[in-house]
């Protein structure tokens, strides 16, 4: 009933299964292993059409996190997924600002959320970042405000948020913008999609 | 072009369109407010249809928890995604073994995946634990093995892995089992929707 197959090997294995279900679908050779990355973290093909990517998204994105950069994300649990071993490796952390107390306060203060709040302060960061939303739509909202701005010059915006309300919208803002961007269209996405983006990425540099 | 809303209401605008957009179809009362919340978690209404639930699985897993039931998982972001602050309130504690560095050396020199071992260290738990499995399937088929050999008595076993070797099968293992369980039938599943099921209980039992 089972497959016999060695830890080390599952991964391998589940890669050509997902090779040899997409068939003849073409994929393009610099998204290949994002797509396909995506697709083992959610068996959902969907995401061979939904996924959106700026010339030379991922090779942008590669680059800089070869040079350290850093990661900002707006759940716990994109951070929890995030290899931050490698991203350690390279000289980058990840950073989520979510559950920062004084984060919290502001935003209630303001009548905002918390994804805004957070935005701001990744902002402020001096080194540049890769931007991974797997939830809020206001942090893409937010992060397309602040770079019209002037304020922020993200490396690489990963737009991938789950849901009902403003999803689609915040992830069509970044559809014809100059900045380095993968959109996961539509409503489907989440946080586990944003780190498995990260980690396509990563695995390309070290395994 | 959005939906001005406050932060506060977006989770109910979102489960008012979820519900608007199942249109007729029915849903069983127990079990509604987990299979909606995959759905918010994920925005696949595919779950409507994969998500299998044994008698009163759902009303059990609340009877457990607010007892104060731990709860036990295969990932990292599982652990993150769980409402931590409602499940210590009622008494629990959410545990993953995965990354303690006396799992990965038993598993390397066993030759098995880290999962077995950590499922085994959980057997040895002397609280009741919920089982939130969104990755592995080799830990759902470790503890059906421990189940059937009477070392593990669960309150409920959450089994969505999510993949492409040995996991539907995995799944499968459960579906006659009289062991409380909440199970996603096929490919799908993840760390997201093991998070996502256990916290619709922890709300339902506390807001």
């Amino acid at each position: 009933m089972f497959e016999n197959i060695k830890p080390m090997d599952i991964e391998k294995r589940s890669f050509a299964i997902i090779t040899e279900l997409l068939g003849d679908t073409q994929l393009d050779p610099e998204n290949e292993l994002v797509i396909k990355r995506v697709i083992h973290t959610t068996a959902d093909f969907d995401y061979v059409e939904n996924l959106v990517f700026s010339p030379h998204a991922v090779g942008k994105g590669i680059a800089a996190l070869r040079e350290g950069c850093d990661i900002v994300t707006d759940t716990q649990m994109a951070k929890a997924g995030i290899n931050k071993t490698i991203l350690g490796r390279l000289g980058g952390e990840v950073h989520c600002f979510m559950s920062d107390p004084d984060v919290a306060a502001e935003a209630k203060e303001r009548g905002v959320t918390r994804a805004i709040v957070s935005m701001e302060r990744a902002a402020q960061l001096s080194r540049p970042c890769v931007f991974a939303i797997g939830n809020a739509p206001t942090a893409l909202i937010s992060l397309h405000e602040l770079i019209e701005a002037g304020k922020l010059d993200p490396a690489l915006i990963i737009g991938v948020p789950v849901g009902f309300v403003n999803v689609v919208e915040s992830k069509e803002l970044f559809l014809d913008s100059p900045v380095p961007h993968i959109i996961a269209r539509g409503r489907k996405g989440g946080s586990n999609v944003a780190a498995a983006i990260c980690n396509a990425m990563l695995y390309q540099i070290m395994r």
